[in-house]
């Protein structure tokens, strides 16, 4: 377990650097993370580098017996390189991404690739046996605002590369997205335009979705090329990228991302500009557990919350004790190495209002010594508990293309979620909601990406919006349902085929056998809360309302509402599938009858559960020497988890014998 | 009366082509309507046409005794094309329609129409005197999703020929235009802009109406072109275009555009999309008249509901009855063929999720049980009247001049509506509230062009936002009062010439004296409702609220509102003119006080008129044998009509002998 | 003290003029404003100058004994001038600004300037000496509708030789800008961007602070070359420039503007578009105010609302007598002379809804005779008092530099304000709220340019959002403090240097001892509403929560709010210094709030007020022969002030000897 801090010495003076090492040093921590966007400090005209600045920071934080991380400064790029060639910038819906923001360089093209690769081999070289340097972060939240999806005609080109290089023929092209509909029949690769801004209709689905794989497939490729460089010429030397928050569901897959990474890295931001209201506290849970999840193991917060952040617009000021309880929440949930944005709040630039441990002058502020607090308290638990494997008998499954297949067609408008106008992320919120459910029983839950789960460790699986079928996984499902297992399915299950068909068969698909149910009608309600009753309790669901034909299954729930002609008809169904059984949930429900249904699945499972009010977590983490049980109160009241007293924003551990 | 369904084989294997059909007719459908997006299809390369396909499935439709109507599939074209020709793509708003999804071309360029000319051409010569064939639909929802809009240079250098054409020279023009004000005098026809994207103030309110009128213009050449084609190539044959949902009032001069052509058809869908209700009833009822109306005869519907739809959103889900429902009452409102969108659910492309008649499976669905089971219901008495003119007493009479002019200066922010970025059409919805309350009193009712309508055939006129005039309108009107005729005007009446000029007269400019009023104050409410008394009812209005000055005319109305410094002057008036009378309607009614108005007004006029509440609608129809009484409960609850209990969604038939 | 109109003759025949000017003059109007649209009418073709039409104009303006002011009509430019050198227009997020509309031109084009300079000469030579001419405006609303931001290259390239001239060499740009951040280091001119649209994260604020910096320059030195132009050779006639409404604290530094300039001027439209209410009367009064002191004196309303406005939509229309108080609000304010926006309205053109004083027609109106009585009530007094000092005690003070700060950082989501998209006057917004609580307690008060005014002529002065400071105005406060002076400063004082760098201490920065307090910790709560006491009274703020940590202070208010973890601490304070005293506000207050704190600020500092409800205005002011006490009735209801019944709308002007 170790804690640090982002650092920006490049920032400061000379006379700075030894003081502010010291004064991290005495709060507790003992990394460093450096350099991620100063490209421009480390080659400041094409081809001349110089990286003696770091050199000496590095030599510096060895002194100090500190460690560094070292940023590979991609994120953003020197002027020179877009005076020069212009083709190295992203376009988004119409607006090319210029210099003097960040993000803007088009993975796609072979200039900037070139110019990266090159100033990364360098940096190696220079800096890659430093004694004070233990790991690399490559780029910085790479995929993050918009950046993801890139319109410019170099993109364009790549796409019709990638999509060669996947069909073949332009004849299987054409049969596998049936470009005979509405007539777009390609008869030459360079006809294939990029999905971007349109007037009405949308672009075919099946082409949506292979451009956004393409888009994924470019920027692994990115991360791959700089991973194969810095394993060359940094030896011992761990890989890492840190994910934007939320760094959920996106258009990248993030597994494949990590594959050739040595561990997952986070920025976690409960709250965030003008926000009001921090995140509900199992939001911020689902997406540690997402993190933990793309390798199964534990995770670094690369950028954890410090203080009050936001870049033209501020909002939601943590309060007194919250600030310590989230870094204890990243531990509780899965991270072993949390580095806190930023040690001082920039004077200048984009991120003047995002104030870090320190404010803009030097004076040790109240947070300072909160998190210096928060610190030695957690120490001696986490050292025991933070690297080992995080015990679940419960997995939420996700899966990149039903995100890719939900952005671009969400079914429902309740579906559809635009936080900021390049970002879509309705399906991301549903899948936190479906995790909410358990995380608020204080069930421990991983949260997995479906097609790499070993699904045999799971005592309960819960798969919603599994609506783009890969056929091995459903297989594997019905192997682990016959031998025993609870799953749990939700609305749109089996729809498509990994090509965006419609399969020819009702929803679900190839699970009906196994969910003993068929789905002839739905609505799709948007926001609209619609009333059911789940045995004698009465609930609301909204979104899309599945009309259940149950064939086999049993009912559980049905619709009650007044206004809809399918009152009395089944909303949620349960099977019984060889050994195990099958949940079926045709519409997305209130929390609170998620929870209520959650309750009834687990007790069927045998899986042990509890509740303590909206705004307790309980944690369960098994050490080397001890067990733990974590509680921590997410409210500025006091509240009570069982007997237990918890004052405002406390996390209480309370260590167990191991049996 | 016919029945059919929109088909498309290419979607599916040769193996389904034959049980289709057999289904199709099994459900009692006589008709397919194909090839409508198949440009790609048939002129694979550049000049290549091979018509085999369609060829060989006309031979099966006409195995089968089914009739076929096609497409001309200019409504997309082949991606060749647009490659070869980049010109020929439309630009809306700064986004240039490219490949990929549909409505693309330009309807001004060159290469575009002479490519469409080629291949309608080469279609009719291949398929034009086909036994099986009956009708041509010339493109596809021409103009809909913003395509009647085209800010492209190819549309300029048009736009500037077309005003060449009309006004000669530039200083007619300039004149015409009053391009005095703010300085912007052309002295070279080159230096006039197109009236597109503006970051603040807009272009002159002249301008922009030429610009709409040159628009409809292009696209009615369009459809003259490939008509006269069709007339010379496939005699015998019969000729439409099939119009977008809602049809109404739109910048294309739609009675213009059917001058060319044999009969009107549209797409009739009551709800698509993320809609969470259909519309009202009495707005499916003025889209059929309007559709009715543009040739005063009976229509086609080419599409119409047979599912659930939209392309990424779902929303309202037709209830059980409620399909059958909409397809009667397009035909109670004038259709006499009706054509199901579509017989199977698409499994891929844009359309995957318009559920047709069957889903993605072809196994039989309770649609299609519901509608072969109404088809054979409405039959036997369609076919005594569907074909029969629609009698009417009373016509509501719209012009397209004023819908373009209250789109681009629509004076008050109520009479502002855009339910998608590229239409707005407050206007359109303001004229369906002035027929809805004569629909919902059961009142058979005409919605017809003003300036094609013979006046002296009714007892009542409503002529709503008849702004801008024509004075050969104005001097019929007042021939049709002075004989007895009653017409009923509304606010902003009489403002405008066709130059766009503002009239140095006060409102109502040349109605002054039929109406027996001038209105030298108004206000634009918005949506704020303003209270009135008519008689002794309060009721609300809102939108504009003018302040009459009765000079012959008597008070019906007057404003009660506090809030409202012209509280106690009146809003309605009713003036006495030759044997005639008009009133005068000085603000956008509530639909019950519109109710209340009508009642009066229809008994003054010697009209009959019920009322069974809001959801029944009552249709008075005169077949070659009997006459009928049709009534339609658009409710989930059974409800009474008189003495009549209606059940859900039922639609009653009640012959009478002719007297 | 004049009364004028503003008057097209060009739109009207020649017939009409001698008639129109007849009834103006039996009206009670004895100026003119002509031309500011008629570049086109002048110079129809490039270097052919004709201002016959002009001189015709002026000789009857003279022959009537009117008198005229001229607009160089640089506002429109015609299209021969875009046709030949496209470089002349503006481009706007994305959008080039065409020919077709107004305000279309790039300042920082030489081709444009060119054409300008030439066109001002020859006009200035033809009707500069003409006898009846008493004055210029050069261009019209410079600045209006977004004008004041230009995106074009032309705009780049010129923004780029600013900073040359400003920074001389990169290195002091790249250090001041802190370039360093996100490694955005220019090291060629040529590479820096114009900040325009981003996808995401925006430019680096001191380069956004500059750039605006820049496009003021640009328009001001724009508008010097005329001014130097017009005294050359239109000698003895005044020079002034119209601002736009609201003419509030924008981009622009207009008190630099009109440093050359010999009045100010400004269009005056309390209710315009689809407003549904007017302005409350206090932010009427403040855009005058903030008119007055630009030059610290008398100023002219150029367009004042006669009718009923707006471009495509209109809204409220002014009750009968609202027009003249607004009128005569103007001169009680600070105007000495008005010119009725406009003679008559315009038949065509963009403006055929900007109803004058006479409609389309040219029957004389309701608002003719209502106008011509309120000139004759009210001339007897305004000759006397018009152009006297206007006093008062008390000043806001404003700051260009701060208004440009918070367009760009707004920081709190309450501080965002965009009536359209191209604007965002948050900041205008709330400065207008600090002054309308003082307006509301009839108190005399100026609104100033903090950086031009004589503190020590004031017993109060309020400077809130004084956050990039400059350090000779915290000095000159200081002494003003020391020596006795009420000095009232709001949230976020003191943050920030001129080049936009926080400061290295907490705020107030460099306040800090004069306020007695420090802040560490904030919060940006939008437009929730937080609960605070002063003294007894509960109250509600908004936009940003301060902490206040007392050093010296003592605590006037604090927060109370139970969601809020800094219930208790001071939201306001109060610190003795030197003979002076400090009041800090550390959050929006609602207005209720602000009377009531200021209540307590004036009867500390000893400076009268009265309250007569949230409807009357009491001004005082000082005639060459009389004082005046002027009450105004901005309700439709009669009213109390003390004794004294106002009739709805009323101005009741007393005046009182001279002690």
């Amino acid at each position: 377990m170790k804690f640090g801090a982002d650092y920006y010495p490049e920032q400061w003076t000379p006379n700075d650097w030894k003081e502010d090492l010291r004064i991290m040093k005495d709060m507790g921590l003992s990394v460093v993370r450096l350099a991620e966007f100063s490209w421009a400090l480390v080659e400041p005209k094409e081809g001349l580098f110089d990286f003696s600045f770091w050199d000496k920071i590095l030599d510096l934080v060895g002194k100090f017996e500190m460690q560094a991380i070292l940023g590979t400064p991609t994120a953003t790029f020197p002027p020179w390189l877009a005076q020069k060639h212009p083709e190295v910038m992203q376009i988004r819906d119409g607006i090319t991404r210029i210099i003097g923001t960040r993000r803007q360089a088009c993975f796609s093209s072979p200039k900037f690739k070139k110019a990266a690769e090159r100033l990364v081999t360098e940096m190696a070289k220079a800096l890659g046996r430093h004694p004070a340097l233990i790991s690399w972060q490559i780029d910085n939240e790479i995929g993050h605002e918009g950046s993801d999806i890139d319109h410019s005609p170099t993109s364009l080109i790549a796409f019709r590369s990638w999509l060669k290089k996947k069909y073949k023929t332009l004849k299987v092209l054409n049969e596998t997205w049936g470009s005979v509909f509405w007539g777009i029949v390609f008869d030459d690769w360079n006809q294939i335009p990029i999905p971007g801004p349109h007037v009405s209709a949308n672009f075919n689905p099946s082409m949506i979705q292979d451009f956004y794989r393409f888009q994924s497939d470019t920027v692994v490729d990115f991360v791959r090329m700089q991973a194969q460089i810095l394993r060359k010429l940094s030896p011992g030397r761990t890989l890492t990228t840190n994910l934007y928050p939320s760094p959920f569901l996106p258009v990248i897959d993030m597994a494949e991302l990590f594959r050739n990474l040595d561990y997952v890295s986070w920025d976690n931001y409960p709250t965030w500009g003008e926000q009001q209201e921090p995140f509900p506290h199992p939001f911020v849970s689902v997406m540690h557990q997402y993190n933990r999840g793309l390798k199964n193991r534990s995770f670094t917060v690369m950028e954890q919350i410090s203080g009050f952040q936001g870049h033209e617009v501020l909002g939601y000021l943590p309060a007194p004790g919250q600030t310590q309880l989230w870094m204890k929440q990243a531990i509780a949930q899965g991270a072993d190495q949390i580095l806190f944005f930023r040690y001082r709040t920039a004077r200048y630039g984009q991120e003047q209002l995002c104030y870090g441990i320190l404010d803009h002058d030097k004076v040790l502020t109240e947070r300072y010594f909160e998190l210096q607090k928060g610190i030695a308290e957690i120490l001696p638990y986490a050292q025991d508990f933070a690297s080992e494997p995080f015990p679940a008998e419960v997995a939420v499954l996700h899966d990149i293309d039903n995100a890719r297949n939900f952005k671009h067609q969400p079914v429902s408008s309740g579906l559809k979620f635009s936080p900021v106008p390049f970002a879509q992320v309705g399906y991301d919120l549903e899948m936190a909601t479906w995790f909410a459910g358990l995380d608020i029983l204080n069930v421990n839950t991983h949260f997995l990406p479906a097609g790499e789960t070993d699904f045999f460790k799971y005592k309960v699986l819960v798969l919603p919006l599994y609506s783009m079928i890969e056929e091995a996984v459903v297989k594997k499902l019905e192997e682990y349902v016959s031998a025993g297992g609870t799953l749990v399915l939700g609305y749109r299950s089996g729809a498509k085929d990994k090509n965006g068909w419609m399969l020819d068969s009702p929803i679900p698909g190839p699970f009906r056998k196994m969910a003993g149910i068929s789905v002839r009608k739905f609505e799709a309600v948007g926001e609209e809360p619609v009333k059911f009753r789940f045995r004698v309790l009465p609930g609301t669901c909204s979104k899309i309302c599945e009309i259940l034909e149950p064939e086999t299954a049993e009912v559980w729930a049905t619709y009650t509402d007044n206004k809809k002609f399918y009152k009395g008809k089944p909303v949620i169904t349960h099977n019984r599938f060889g050994k195990g059984s099958v949940v079926y949930v045709g519409a997305s429900l209130h929390p609170i009858s998620f929870m209520l249904l959650y309750r009834r699945i687990l007790r069927n499972a045998g899986v042990g559960f509890s509740f303590y009010g909206p705004n307790v977590e309980k944690i369960f983490r098994s050490g080397k020497e001890k067990n733990y049980e974590i509680y921590l109160n997410h409210s500025r009241k006091s509240v009570f988890a069982g007997w237990k007293r918890l004052k405002p924003f406390e996390v209480r551990i309370i260590p167990r014998r191991k049996s």
